[in-house]
């Protein structure tokens, strides 16, 4: 028998990525088997032919084996182990199963195995501590709140619709071929959140992720028209820095939605329609100093186009002129905004940018202090590999945390049932594996944006589901992120439906306690902390998650969530309690705490765990 | 040979239609045939078989024959003529060629023939003198102007769109059924039209038709929800006081679109969506006081509607109910607006409306002074057959007027080279021929409507036409009536695109031009007014109108235009004139006045014409 678990400390004592440079401990226990010798493979991302080093491991007392393995840079490392027995026989390998996960894995023969993944960084990334304890407030601008007392949209745009209500759903008026030719507004802008600032603060929020604010034809504005311009239905340039200089009076903070992957056909670099002056656009001439940008198969009206849709046509990924005209530190649009106050950015399509790009971005940013960048990325940031390329975003001087939608989809399967409590708990510990500390602790967690369902919607509009979900997503580390509207029950399918204008005093009260509550117990318990320890745990279709921090005064804070995910009532068995990192004092603890009764369906409870 | 001529007052003595007992006398000549017998074979309208009537002619010098009916009742007639020659032998018939048509007609031995109309009134209407005298003006009222001084649009309806500028073109949102899923609104209003009245005047106009103002859901406002409200996007009841006072004030009067062959879908009616309160709408309860108005094939969702168009639900024709509703003279719709100081009305689709149901609306209307009464008729309304019954709306008693949309027809096919010009004089005196006099010279006229295309793109966008068409348009007796924007060379397709908003301080010279000469003509010259003459005539590839009166003081007045509807220079050769009731004056005037170098393609020329 071999027993390895990625997760368990006593396999491999950190939990998740290293530094280059710095050791990793890996132990495994090899029972029953007449061992020859045991070693770690490891070799560096796509070099498992030409570059795969073995570490013979040391046997320890009660069979085990230890090894250290003390990567030199900073990338994707694979591992597995090997079993050498009798000579003559084919090695015995202990890998994951099929996919990259991490936890216990199996033995056999074959040696065509999957590996685990060990994430090794340039250097451990430090994020601002405004950051680290915010509660974030995701805008989608246009559907947010109209500042304007008399309720006028500012400057619409032509050929643009207005919707008739706020209580209008949302509606994209396409022609046969299905091409939008209108772009539907409510009249959203900046004023209008500015002065609902009060509002977001009594909720607990602290720093705002507005959707794209600068000029472009559509509602969502990722058609960008103008970096160097705040698009005129949110406001001018002084309305904006009179915004930042309410958030920050707030003691808030704003992040922007950086665009840098396409322009908007109709922008002053494209200029499809030829409405820009003066007309230098890639489709105005060829001499265009912007014409590099862009790969036109048959100039000017077949170009590359994000997901081939014309109004997004894609800038060249190698464009050093775009890269010089966003990222320079000088002049370019990254350092002019954050210059001017915006305390980070989230990077729009992350996955289809150079990471060379991503750097630059981030470079720039560095000038001042306290800046955050995030990435859109919708899977396990650490191997994502996108148009054949793995990127490294995560291991240093890029992103500091990504849109963390795998958390999303493990909540969401979770508590409607198409996930098993197992499954979420090895969803859970392997992203905590894969990522570096900064990161899962300070991921950007989200329970639905503008590319989602809203959460309750994904929920078939169940409030208890709701409430579940929410407590188990509070107690997950990262910063969390509120989608405008969830927190008052807002519904709606995917785009635009999920994009519905704020129901201001029309709210789902029930919603809205869920969330009070919710936030009152993220804002208030120090083991809620995004540093405090996190360890989930499962039982027969019942799950926990235990949280633990020791303060700068050494006082001991705990939070522990016991919960049940099914439809049915569930006794929370301890007998059948499965836990990689839980302590015999922790374990014991729940022994005597946990309720003896069924939890009603999708009921949970926070128990008084504070051990001092 | 034979010949009459009913264009000719020497062949049938009354132009248009005579009152019922009056005497219409009818003379042909007959010539190189051996005359045994000549008769009028009359009979009334679908009583051939059994009821035609032989009036025998009486020889006069030159072949010609003469004789007289007295037709003693109000309908319509139709009459040929017979020759009895040779004993033994068919008789030979005279009468027109395939269509009702005046003029000449053909001789046949085939009994089977077309016949001469003959409109027998029960008795001549008279017409108020501010209508006789009228320029109107058609406003589509959501796309004319809006008078709010910060351009808000007042109680944007649930679920519809506004348009985010003024010079956006009119789109309809349908989905991909094709159904209207969204209202499109501009936000025109009552104010927007009192703020217009000096530019109206300025202009000429002397009278407004308005399209519908009721409550109603769509832009067009013919989905009626409730007769008894103005609809509050176009502004209070007050409101409306306020703007006919203005109107009044102006000297200028005003006619509202009675809408009364259908409701909404979403009406107080019919309230399909059950959005009104208290819900007693047909579709809320099979005992509402309007469940009677409608016809249901399948209780509440399959229903009668126009041309099938869910969202019209048609009235039943002979629901009293619904009559009473409308027509009571104390208590009824018309009545109360038009004791409200409305001065007249349209009536939608009339001919849709039982004649019965047509004269109840009148009678209410009369009980108020100078008042009048319009259709909406797309043919010649004299003989109209709808659903299988011929309307007698124009003999009296009912309608008053219709719009003139086969002038319009006769216009744009004449100056866009589709007929002749023997077709449109043949076309414009059969229309005189067949209306009663007061119609004919006050028949509502339009050269396009918010269901037509507009003139200018009618006519290709080509001034020159336009030009020449209006002039031939204001030399035409009826009441001219103007489709807003027309004047400043608003152009459009069909539905929507006709319905653009009123493009202020952006209109085009070149038009507003030829308007406004043409009205500066129009209500200056005493020869133009609706009871002088009207005499067109033409010839080879050129036509002409000569219009005479003679004033209270015996001073007589003449306005001669000649034209060349040609897209090449034409010369207006006075030996291939054809006229039928130019006098030897006129004639001789006109040939020592006339051009004698071709006039321009689309030219046109006021002659001085007054022969005192």
């Amino acid at each position: 028998m071999i027993f390895y678990n990625s997760f368990n400390r006593d396999c491999r004592d950190a939990a998740g990525a290293i530094v280059a440079g710095q050791t990793l401990t890996l132990r495994i226990q090899v029972t029953d088997l007449p061992v020859q010798n045991v070693a770690i493979e490891i070799f560096p991302d796509g070099e498992q032919a030409t570059n795969t080093q073995r570490v013979r491991m040391q046997p320890q007392a009660d069979n085990w084996y230890v090894g250290k393995v003390t990567p030199p840079s900073a990338g994707l490392y694979f591992y597995r182990f090997i079993v050498d027995t009798d000579p003559g026989q084919q090695a015995i390998y202990y890998a994951p199963k099929d996919k990259v996960y991490g936890g216990t894995g199996e033995a056999t023969r074959d040696s065509n195995t999957s590996c685990y993944q060990l994430t090794v960084l340039s250097k451990e990334e430090t994020l601002p501590d405004w950051y680290r304890n915010a509660i974030f407030y995701h805008i989608f601008v246009d559907r947010f709140n109209n500042g304007n007392a008399d309720g006028h949209v500012n400057n619409p745009k032509p050929n643009s619709f207005i919707y008739g209500t706020h209580n209008d759903l949302p509606y994209y008026v396409k022609d046969a071929n299905g091409q939008i030719v209108r772009w539907d507004f409510y009249g959203g802008n900046l004023l209008g959140i500015e002065q609902k600032l009060p509002y977001l603060q009594e909720l607990g929020v602290t720093a705002l992720f507005l959707s794209p604010i600068f000029a472009a034809r559509s509602n969502h504005r990722y058609d960008t028209a103008d970096y160097e311009k705040i698009d005129s239905m949110l406001g001018s340039l002084a309305d904006f820095d009179h915004f930042l200089t309410a958030v920050h009076a707030a003691g808030m903070h704003v992040i922007l939605d950086g665009v840098f992957n396409h322009v908007g056909a109709d922008s002053k670099y494209f200029d499809l329609y030829h409405s820009f002056e003066p007309r230098e656009g890639a489709t105005d001439s060829p001499s265009s100093p912007y014409y590099d940008w862009f790969t036109f198969t048959q100039y000017p009206n077949k170009y590359d186009a994000w997901w081939g849709v014309g109004d997004l046509p894609t800038v060249n990924k190698d464009s050093e002129s775009f890269h010089h005209y966003i990222a320079d530190p000088k002049t370019g649009v990254v350092s002019y905004w954050t210059k001017r106050g915006v305390d980070g950015w989230r990077l729009d399509v992350a996955d289809e940018l150079r990471d060379g790009f991503i750097g630059q971005i981030r470079t720039a940013m560095d000038q001042y202090p306290d800046r955050v960048l995030i990435g859109e990325v919708w899977e396990d940031a650490s191997n994502k590999i996108a148009y054949g390329n793995r990127h490294h975003y995560l291991e240093g001087g890029m992103l500091q945390a990504v849109m963390n939608y795998p958390l999303r989809n493990q909540l969401v399967a979770l508590v409607n049932g198409q996930e098993s409590v197992d499954d979420w708990v090895q969803a859970a510990l392997t992203l905590q594996e894969h990522y570096p500390r900064s990161v899962f602790q300070n991921n950007f967690n989200n329970i639905g944006t503008h590319d989602t369902e809203r959460i309750l919607t994904a929920l078939g509009g169940d409030t208890n589901k709701l409430a579940l979900l929410v407590n188990i997503f509070f107690a997950t580390p990262g910063v969390p992120c509120i989608y405008y509207g969830d927190e008052v029950g807002v519904t709606g399918g995917k785009d635009p439906d999920n994009r519905r204008f704020f129901p201001w005093g029309q709210g789902n009260k029930a919603v809205e306690a869920i969330y009070t509550d919710a936030l009152q117990r993220r804002r208030t318990d120090p083991a809620l902390a995004n540093d405090a320890s996190f360890i989930p745990f499962y039982g027969y279709r019942w799950g926990g998650i235990w949280r633990h921090i020791v303060d700068a005064q050494q006082h001991s804070h705990d939070a522990l969530l016991v919960f049940n995910p099914n439809e049915i009532p569930i006794l929370a068995d301890i007998r059948q309690l499965h836990t990689d990192n839980l302590t015999l004092d922790q374990t014991a603890y729940l022994q005597q705490h946990i309720q003896t009764t069924p939890i009603p369906a999708y009921g949970y409870q926070w128990l008084p765990a504070d051990m001092v």
